[in-house]
């Protein structure tokens, strides 16, 4: 009992920790950041004014709760859901390690599919969960609904999909959401990543909304890192069933969220102009990208999201660096579970055109 | 296996949650808000500035780790420590938080003293710690040594001390943490909440800061919300041993603050006038006020706060509207395990005679 070793838990033995992509190294030349899916029209200025008037009165506490966000959401949901039904967060990411700390017991079974956003499985190891990771299916990457179905047991408590997927852009189709829906436990709680949702315009893309509405027990998350371009703020939110909400609300901190982050959030849900023109902007470099990359011979997949993944003509990390030189940082996603592939954040017009004139001088070794 | 039910944790029943003190009402009227233990004299200039700069930039992801902010609380711990033994977050209380999630298991037990901060309590219980509560010793509010050390038993996993100690405002002397700590096991983590050390003068007040460096499992929770003024941007930071910190480390979030957050903390750190004058201001009013309710028979406790609990003439309740009639607003800390006091932060000398005034006002029933 004097043993200082007995105090750590087995499962949080240090161990390489996730690191996010980098940021941009300082440099006098003009580098496109095309690494990190962020918004490549900046903030949307109605957060930006909203967070600097927040900034005046940052000695005073914030409000207790998300609550006024919470509201702000319901307004953006038109309605179709209620207050209680929403859970925010400092990012995404928060939501979904606050998730598995409410329903993950040691030794509870999670379910993922790689490649994909590596928190599932970090988080994960976290509150000691059995990681079962059951693979999109090559070479379109599509979900393994047989596999995923066989891979589940009674210890199986969670399991993660994501459409828009991160990294490969794809997405599940309505069909194949509906009838995986239909075969899974009452027990086991779906986690219905769509923080790329914004950008998704395949005819029979869904999202977790109507399944929440429904009453399955899914719970969507969401980001304003994304079409809100907020990422360096850190908000996030979830929605799902009044109940799982009302058990996950718990586990929340009071004052769970800076008041600068409150704001921001509710401004840039009200700027309806800035979200469109990150949509139509993401729309428009996809298929620019698409028909550059096909005329180049460049393999690659087709993306619901505001990046895509392809097949390099060098080894990943080469091909990174070649592309670092001609000022255009991209990122390597080995580490997601997409071994030799690379992702790049879809940018601007000049951007985006700027990659393929690069694209252009690099050949196959 | 089909039942819902079966997917919740048993110590996560919904139960009523932490609040925290109330925001300022909308109203016309002045009134000064002296029940969340803010900084009367604002915010950190420095720290609003570098936040709004931030600002301009809050589409890019901030830096992956909290590495720049823990290099310059290094500076401003005069090297004592190592960038290795900080660990930032979201606000002192998201420490605490996940200290509890990253050692205890169901069924540990956890010791702290009531009155004492809530969150010990509210956070301990989500993961499944029983909690043994052994009082401060009346009248003065003592940390009771020999009662926490006869609580000890091999499921002890947690000790919560905290000097100087809110709501009471007392604080422990450097011989009975000597005496404390020379009496626990090894294998037990005590967690030192020293939020409000900048304010204690007592010749024999003491932080975590020698244990640590003697290599004592002891960690010092640490907040930007008091001195800083920066209560509503959510910052605090720990330090410990280094074998603790790299542990605690496994379970923080890759992008876990804010860029705002890095750099107003930073930029707060180094405004050493602001902190002066805040440390000057609450000395004043902490002399004046100990002097008024004196001399109006008020009982108060001597404090190493930014706060005061007093023994009000009418019952708490009664006494918190009284006072809020007379645009003062206080808090009423029975929550905290001190029922029938009130809690008042020092404000400014504008504010403290405010109070004074009111209190002449109000007589006992």
């Amino acid at each position: 009992m004097e043993n200082i070793a007995s105090i750590f838990k087995s499962h949080l033995e240090p161990k390489e920790v996730y690191k996010g992509g980098k940021n941009l190294p300082s440099s006098s030349k003009k580098i496109y950041k095309l690494s990190s899916n962020e918004n490549p029209l900046g903030a949307s200025p109605k957060a930006v004014s909203a967070l600097k008037l927040a900034a005046e009165t940052i000695d005073i506490y914030p409000d207790q709760t998300d609550i006024r966000l919470r509201e702000a959401l319901v307004q953006d949901f038109n309605n179709e859901l209620t207050v209680n039904q929403f859970i925010c967060g400092n990012s995404g990411s928060e939501i979904i390690d606050m998730l598995l700390r409410a329903f993950i017991n040691e030794g509870d079974e999670v379910i993922y599919s790689n490649p994909c956003f590596l928190p599932y499985s970090v988080f994960s190891r976290w509150y000691g969960a059995k990681q079962i990771d059951i693979p999109l299916t090559n070479p379109n990457y599509d979900l393994d609904v047989e596999g995923i179905l066989a891979a589940i047991t009674n210890k199986t408590k969670v399991i993660f999909l994501t459409s828009p997927n991160n990294p490969t852009g794809t997405y599940i189709p309505k069909t194949v959401l509906d009838e995986f829906l239909n075969h899974i436990p009452k027990n086991i709680i779906v986690v219905f990543d769509e923080v790329y949702r914004h950008f998704a315009d395949a005819k029979d893309y869904i999202t977790a909304l109507p399944y929440v509405k429904k009453g399955h027990n899914i719970i969507a998350i969401n980001s304003f890192s994304k079409t809100y371009g907020l990422a360096g703020q850190r908000i996030g939110y979830c929605y799902t069933t009044t109940i799982l909400a009302n058990y996950i609300r718990q586990i929340q901190k009071p004052f769970l969220l800076p008041s600068t982050s409150i704001e921001a959030a509710i401004g840039a849900l009200k700027d309806q102009i800035f979200i469109n023109k990150t949509v139509e902007l993401v729309k428009e470099g996809r298929h620019f990208l698409a028909e550059s990359f096909t005329s180049l011979g460049i393999r690659f997949w087709p993306t619901q999201g505001n990046f895509f993944i392809i097949d390099p003509p060098l080894t990943e990390m080469k091909f990174t660096d070649r592309l670092m030189k001609e000022g255009i940082m991209v990122r390597p996603v080995s580490q997601f579970g997409a071994p030799g592939k690379v992702r790049i954040t879809i940018g601007t017009q000049e951007a985006n055109k700027a990659l393929i004139e690069a694209l252009k001088k690099i050949k196959p070794e």
